[in-house]
Order: C-alpha cells, then structure tokens, then sequence
C-alpha cells in the first residue's frame, strides 16, 4: 500500500495532509438559472427538472397519506425495531441539549436572559442514489421535533417508478416530518428557498447532497435562508496504540471508505505493530466488501502514519481537523482535553464510528473538509435561535445610564445618549 | 408624516412591512479581484489597496506597543470608566452561557456528551468612517477572550494620518487582542482569509461593515472562513400601549433612525392618544439632532401603525422578526412566550434600545433584515464549536450492536456493519 509516512517532520504534516482537492466545476450560473425558473414558473418549473435531470414524471409532488401507510407494511419488523431504538437514543441525547434560560442581573436593576426560539419552517433534503439514507432523516427530524419547529419539510428525489424508498418514509413518519415531497437536486433546494404552489418556503435548509445540492444551498443564503453546515467529503482520522485492535481499526477505516471514492482516510499508530497487522486487514477485508471498488479508490486518497506518542498524534489530528476522531488508545479519556479540532470522537476499542452514524444517539451530520476547526455539527441548537431579552429597572437605568451616555456621545450617536438622558431627566424630577 | 397605517388588514401586512430593498451592486468580480491579489501578492497588494482605497501609505499594518501606550492617555477617563463598567457587565452576561457538559448514558453502557473548544484564531473587523466603534470591540473581545480563542486579530482602517482611533486602541488592549492591524475594506477581509506575511489566517471573520466588506465575508466562506451573521441594516420595531411614554418612545425610535439613511423603524401603538403624541415628539426631537439628515432620510423608510391589541402587534412583529424589539406596555413579561421572532427584546419603559447597544450586558450584533426568524446574534457559543463524544462499553456495543447493523445492511453499507460485527463476535468468542 502506497500514502505510508514513518515519524513525519512538522514541516511535511502540510503537504502530508492535505485533502484531495475537488474538482469544483463552477455550478454556481447553472444552478442560478433553476432558482430563477423556479421562482417564476414554481411547480411547472419542477416537473420540466425531474422529467429532465431524474426521468420521471410527476403529477403530484406531495407523498400522500396512502403511500406512506403502504410503505409503513413494506419495512420489515426487525428494521422498523432498529429505527426505533436508534431513534429513542437519538432523543434522549438531543432532548438534554435543551438549555435552561439562566436570568443574569449583570448590574444592579439590569436583568438580561436568552430565550430560545424554534425555528419556525425548516425543510430537510435526503438524497437518493444507491443508498436510501434513512438514518440522515433520524439525524435531523429528531432534533427539528424536540426543538418545536413547526414544519418539517422533507425532499428527497423519487425512483424511476415515482416511489420514494419506504424506509425513508416509515422514518419520516416516526419524527413527525409534515409533508414529504418527491422532489431532488438544486430544483428541490430553490423550492424550499422561494416556495412553490406545492412546496412551502422554509427559513433554513439541512441535509446531504451532490455537487448541485451543495451549490444550491449556497445560493439559498443569498436569497436569506440559513443551512446547516458548508459541505465536503467525509473524514475519518484513527489513532491507535498497542492496545488497539487491527481488525477494527481495518473495519473502521473501511467504513468510512465505503463512502465515496473521495472520502479520506488517516490512521496513524504509535505501534509498529499495530500498524502492519492493520494494513494487512485492510487488504483482507476491503475484498469482501460489495463497494470494495469506492473503497479501494478512496484508499488513494489515505495516509498511513507512524508516530512517536499519542500526543504528537493529537496534534496533528488537530491540525487536520477531522470529521470523526476514534481514539484506541489505552485510557482514552485523559486525552480528551488534548483535542481542539474533531467533529466527533469515539474512544476506545469498542465505539466504532458506525455506532455514532447511527444509533448511539449523537448526530452524524458534522463538520467535514477541515470545518471542525470552526463550526459544530449539527444538535438541538442548530432548529433554535437564541433571543436575548432585557428589562431594566428605574434604578438600572440611573446605575448604567451615564456609561451609555459617556459612550454614545464618544462615537457620536446623539439619539442613542437622548434615549437615555430623556429617561434620567424624566427620574429626576420624579423624586 | 408619511407611512401611517391604522388598523391594517393581515393581507396588507406583507406590503406594509416590505424592507428598502438594497440596491445591491454586484460587487462579487470586484471582490474576488481583491481576494486574488491579496493571497498572491500578501502585503504588496494590501499596501496598493490603502494607497488607493483609503488614501493613506502604510509602511507598517501592525499597531506598536507605542502606539496603543500613548493612545490609551489619549482617552479621557470618563470614557474609560464607561468602558470599563461596559465590559464588566458584558463579560458577566456571556460568562453566564457557559455550557456545562452533561454525559448522557443514552442505553446501557453508551455514554455521550458534548465538550466546547474555542475557535482558535478569529478575525475581528471594526469599521472607521465617522464613528469610532469601540463598542463593537467590546461586543466581539469579550466572548471571544471568555471563550479562550489563543488569536484575537482586530482589523480597522486607519484615519488619513495612519492613526487609529484612541477609544479603539484603549478597548482593544483592555480585551486581550492579540494584534491590530490598520487595514480596512474588502482586503482586509481578503488578509483575514488567506493570511499575508504580516496579518495571519483565521478560522471566523467577526464585525459589520460596508458593502464590500460584506461581499468579502461571503467571499471569505468560499474560502472556508466561517463568518458570524449575514449582514443587512439596523431595525427597530417598537409596540407601545398607553402606558408608553412617547418622549421615549421617540427617542427610541430616533436612536435607530441616526444609524443610517437605510435603518428601518417601525412604531406601533394600540392608543391612538400615545400614537400622535409619539409623531409629534419624533418631529420635535430629530430636529436637535446632529445626525438629523440621516435620520429624517430613515425615516422614510419607516411605518407607524395604529393596531387593536398588543397580540396582534406582536403578531405583526414576529412577521416581521426585528432585530431590536421594544415593548414599552404594562406587564411585558406577559408577552415573552408570544415573541417568536426577534434578536433582542427590550422590556418596559426604562430599557432603551441603546442600553443594550452599550452597557447592558447583551450583544448588539444581532440578526437583521429578517434573519431573526433563522439566526441568533452573536453570543459565546460564536466564538467556540462543540465536538460530540462518546465511549461505549463492551454491555454498550452489545446493546446496539444489533441495531446498527440491520440499519447499516438496510442502507447498503456493508463496512458500517462489519465494524460492529467484528466487535460483537470478538465478545462471544470472549465469554
């Protein structure tokens, strides 16, 4: 295997780590032109796009009652039980993501909180293709439903046939989804964004999708709608000491290949042991995967790093950033404090990533492409807003009042001081 | 005066609270231009830019020691005190949003949580121009230093001479920034984004500005650079009943309207006594101002609305979704649950808007132009990212183990499911 690195300088870590770079085509005129189409033509727009881009034809956009009952027969029991569980875990990690809103007198009559809002129209877009991800719709329902969002928008492209994947709709139907629409690629995100006679308009946009569904979602900011998390392939960075296991470091590592053939993986051991029985597994087990091919390929894009200590292996896993960080290492957790940049972490031999894409009841959408330096994955805060709300007593105003006035004058915002003296003045001669 | 509705039907709203539509000069190729110098020529560029954007040579971008030294004895001591009491009471209140992180046991043996981390290096941006915005310096160093970010980057134009503004300097050392640059505009952004030799690289791009800092900001996020808040003009809606004072009213109201000619205000009154007061006072009081001009030009672009109960104004409000809401009626905490939609809310008749724009202890970098309906203003949790973590035990993994692999089968990803099963079997071949 190629991409193997011993005891790397610092001053290689740049160049040793950096991402494939996208060939980004400029998608930014084709995708405008659908949002103008659609805001002018709104449903008749959307079904010249999905004869045209998905084949099908569709009358209706809107997935009826009837569908989704037949769908629900179509799951089998032993699915249906699965989503449930993950769902329940899932719940009960965002449920205590709900902040209590803590009054603060910050001075003596001045009372100011945060109160928070849910965000009243969100719309969720789950791709289609080979994969019906139906654990993406657990990921942001859950969250959209504890936090009270009004309407839950759901797109996702139909079949050939016209149907949508059942286990996608069985799920929606378990998260209190309010409409699902059949509907794909940017044609999807410009309806969520201007609304069409179908689809209503939301005020913030979630989910996974191809090069156009990401270029959409940018567009959408523009035209005032919030979204989720800026997109990129995704990450898996394993570190792994002589405790570690090879076997599942190669499955972890494996599982994160198996998405596409540009996501990245980086598995870095102290132990060269470690390291050559785990590139040996790999070898192994990449033959009896289905998508061993998208594996393979997205093992081009992999490092294979030996390093002195695990926390030199920290440091430059938060230099890359990773989307999830597993840590099977002896004693994970006096680690933790060591890590500044990671979507999400998994410690020790027995939290495999897959148990946090889908049931262990944190979020699998997460900053990719180096984001985790800068932004958070997705959780209850991200279907709220935060409003921050103050009263201020008489004797508030006379404790903080000249240090508005002294500062309003300063920066030369005479309305802003009058606000204040008119109130001191009215204070005065009330006494 | 103009903009006066009494009693407007629901299906006028939508007209009636239609914002000035910007005119929005495309400003992305200029942009990009700039951004593509700055990264290819670093400090040259940014030297040509000063030269001709802000008629000032710079030899040197970073602010000395001696330079903030002699500032600070520039200041009075008025000021400074005001600072002072400013910052105390604004770190008090963003001390408070400190999240505790709570481990969740979500099923047996599955334990999750949440941990902060600052964003390492944030860029804050502080407009000249006529006012010196010390007060934004406050708003943005403070959370960021509560936050622990290890560079605070403060970017502001120089005046003609190549001096900055006293009150600037003094506030930021008084914060902990790390370094000052006298660069403004687009290239700076463009510096903030790429990193030239002298002016480094930073995760998050803070702070208002011009048109053309704003195109930067969404310029900056092609590059990966997250930003706080999409940028609009400032706006205040204020309900009174008739227990409102309309001096304060008034003032409150004019506060708003000196920001600038595109600064939207709304008034509306449920006392139709308070209502004409209010006007008249409005006439009265802007003709004192300094800013009169900029004042009388705002507001043409405002409405004054006579409605039937302070529900259906906040009704109205929350279609809206001001940046500044005022509620100057009896009991307003009455209100709280019904507002949905606002950034900040002021209560009562001694809570002016400005006090909140100071010295109260909230933010003033709020959503405007709508976007309090998707985005909260700024706050500590700006200034870090949350990493998700989780341990499972052996119990754990047996737990949902099951889980996870029908999930994973259902959605094609075979990987996902071996790094589970490779864990569960290892168990049993372990009992």
């Amino acid at each position: 295997m190629k991409n193997i690195s011993k005891y790397p300088e610092k001053n290689t870590w740049e160049t040793l780590l950096e991402r494939p770079v996208l060939e980004k085509k400029d998608l930014r005129n084709t995708v405008a032109e659908i949002f103008l189409k659609v805001k002018n033509e709104g449903d008749l727009a959307l079904k010249e796009f999905s004869a045209k881009f998905d084949q099908v034809t569709i009358e209706n956009f809107l997935v009826s009652e009837k569908e989704i009952e037949s769908a629900i027969t179509e799951v089998s029991e032993e699915l249906k039980t699965a989503i449930k569980q993950a769902k329940e875990n899932i719940y009960k990690f965002h449920l205590a993501q709900k902040a209590e809103s803590e009054e603060i007198e910050t001075a003596k009559g001045v009372f100011c909180w945060r109160e928070s809002r849910a965000i009243e129209n969100v719309g969720l877009y789950i791709p289609g293709g080979t994969a019906p991800l139906f654990s993406t719709v657990l990921m942001l329902a859950v969250p959209a439903q504890i936090a009270g969002c009004k309407e839950l928008i759901l797109c996702t492209p139909p079949q050939k046939d016209g149907s949508i994947n059942p286990a996608i709709l069985f799920t929606a139907q378990l998260c209190g989804i309010t409409k699902i629409f059949k509907i794909g690629g940017a044609q999807a995100i410009a309806a969520l964004t201007s609304g069409t006679e179908s689809i209503p308009k939301v005020d913030k946009i979630f989910g996974p999708g191809n090069q156009y569904v990401t270029q959409a979602k940018q567009l959408a900011m523009e035209y005032n709608v919030a979204i989720d998390l800026p997109a990129g392939p995704s990450e898996v960075l394993v570190i792994a000491d002589e405790t570690a296991d090879p076997q599942f470091c190669a499955a972890d590592l494996l599982s994160q290949a198996e998405h596409g053939t540009d996501s990245q993986v980086i598995f870095i051991s102290t132990d060269e042991g470690i390291f050559n029985e785990t590139l040996k597994e790999i070898e192994k087990q990449v033959a009896e995967l289905p998508r061993n091919e998208i594996a393979k390929s997205a093992l081009e894009n992999s490092r294979f790093i030996l390093m002195n200590s695990v926390e030199e292996a920290l440091e430059m896993s938060n230099y890359y950033a990773p989307e999830h960080l597993i840590l099977s290492v002896e004693n994970p957790r006096t680690y933790i404090s060591k890590i500044n940049n990671a979507g999400s972490v998994f410690l020790g031999n027995y939290t495999p990533e897959s148990a946090g894409d889908y049931a262990s009841g944190t979020n699998h959408t997460l900053p990719t492409n180096g984001f985790a330096r800068n932004y958070s994955g997705v959780s209850l805060d991200s279907f709220v807003k935060k409003i921050t709300i103050q009263e201020i007593s008489k004797t508030g105003i006379q404790n903080i009042g000249k240090t508005i006035e002294v500062m309003a004058e300063a920066e030369g915002l005479t309305a802003h001081k009058n606000a204040v003296s008119l109130r001191l003045k009215s204070l005065e001669n009330g006494i």
